[in-house]
């Protein structure tokens, strides 16, 4: 599990995400439900991948990913690995 | 818009949705990601077809879906037969 110091800095590193509790939030935004169900299902791919699995709140052109390591009862690097490939995935 | 005596009696037709607020709300569970995927999937084509869209909140076995017509804001038979068609799709 990380420290602070060591979530503060991770943080400083993505792009649009924020601190909540025990987990860090992104909410993306779509031009469409199309875009959207597209995004989620290669999110999903991706958390297949690393078995690492955010939740999602899925709307009609938004969706809000939310990464934490239950398993850890905290925030780890796969977390913020995994939102830095979000990322990279919306920006593709 | 359905008015309450309206929305008791479909909400007792259904199994398994409850009422919050302006909304009604199910949650699906699953044995795994991979059959929580596909159910999402399935959902949002129903959505396409139906041009009714849910927000739902996704976890590694479980979909929480949440039905309301903010255009009426409240609830409509749309969202009770977008309910209905879900628990067919589930039961299929």
């Amino acid at each position: 599990m990380l420290n602070e110091q060591e979530i503060t800095a991770r943080l400083a590193a993505l792009d649009g995400w924020t601190r909540e509790g025990q987990a860090i939030v992104k909410t993306y935004r779509f031009a469409n439900y199309h875009e959207t169900m597209a995004f989620v299902n290669a999110g999903a791919w991706i958390a297949h991948r690393a078995d690492h699995h955010p939740d999602l709140e899925v709307g009609y052109n938004r969706c809000v990913v939310r990464y934490s390591t239950h398993s850890a009862g905290g925030l780890t690097d796969k977390d913020f690995a995994c939102a830095a490939r979000l990322d990279a995935l919306f920006a593709a």
